[in-house]
């Protein structure tokens, strides 16, 4: 990305360009429609192959409407990156809610992460790829994820769920368990049953890996 | 990269090309400076902007000296992902080798981790880079560095060390945590001391993080 302009000052609400947000449902479908077609063909073809007519090709748009959301390629790039954060986050949530602990919700928050990697395996290209194109989207994804997983650990904490000596740490190692076994068992072959995986992590969390004497 | 020849078809021993492997000592100093260039070289420019010519600049030797070890940039590229791969495989083993069970030994080597990508952190933006770049190589250094972890996690289990439910997917979990927790306080930010992080993930691993009822 050209400038070191700061995400919230490129980004309006709701994904598009600042001042470009759209105000009818209407637009916001249309909006979306960008921004899925966007996942596709960045996921398929990388950033640099990936191109504008492509994008409106594929959500079946003129390229006029997609000028009325966006400013350029980038800044739909910064806004798909953004956008795939929250939709991790839509989609796991609900997946929490009801658990019975915050262990089960970890559990369970892997679990749909799992299948949601597995819809939606586009979600490690651009993620990844946004580490050399939009380095500041990179970092803001892996923060607020971080902050997210630190804040119910935290919370968890204080209703005496989980140990009290919780940090920053324990998120990053949380997150990194959770993105590596998206790799393998979501982009690079499903044959593992996600509430396995999660049983096995949940396990882990529970009660760590040592033998029991 | 081109075409799907293997790595073991591409990259001969000692990292050179296949059929170019250095035969002297002298030779073996000079593909070392030549690795050592091109890990600067990518690390600072990435593959596409570096150049063979950069390495050999900042390797001290002449250009031919590079075709007598490598055919290509891709193939010196290749070369180097394998060579990050062993390079922390090597600093990070003899930091396991005393330890007195499996966990201070994960300990060790997590701390380990942590301190080489403080003085090597081009290897995130290498590996990271692999996956569009040689997505073959991308897929070996994670999937054997994975292999090994879970043989040495087995071997535990079969020493009484660890519990013997043991799978692959505990394997990736620790992999995971491990490259996160690099990222974060090796590449991003040196504050934390890398003792501190190994102790939060022993005790995690040794005993998990639910509160003790």
């Amino acid at each position: 990305m050209a400038s070191g302009r700061g995400i919230a000052a490129t980004i309006g609400g709701e994904g598009a360009s600042a001042g470009k947000e759209p105000r009818t449902a209407r637009g916001r479908r249309t909006l979306r429609a960008i921004l899925d077609a966007a996942a596709e063909e960045f996921g398929q073809k990388g950033f640099h192959e990936g191109s504008i007519s492509g994008i409106t090709r594929r959500a079946g748009v003129a390229l006029g409407s997609f000028y009325t959301y966006f400013d350029s390629k980038d800044d739909v790039f910064r806004a798909l990156v953004r956008d795939m954060s929250d939709q991790v986050r839509e989609f796991v949530a609900p997946a929490m809610r009801d658990a019975a602990s915050q262990i089960s919700a970890e559990k369970a928050a892997l679990s749909a992460f799992i299948r949601f990697a597995r819809e939606h395996k586009e979600i490690y290209r651009i993620i990844d790829e946004a580490e050399f194109v939009d380095p500041e989207s990179f970092r803001a994804h892996y923060a607020t994820t971080a902050d997210r997983i630190g804040k119910r650990l935290s919370a968890a904490a204080g209703r005496g769920e989980i140990r009290d000596d919780i940090s920053e740490i324990h998120a990053w190692a949380i997150m990194g368990m959770n993105v590596f076994l998206g790799l393998r068992y979501s982009v690079w072959d499903e044959g593992v049953d996600p509430d396995e995986i999660a049983e096995a992590v949940g396990s882990l969390l529970a009660h760590g890996i040592a033998a029991k004497r």
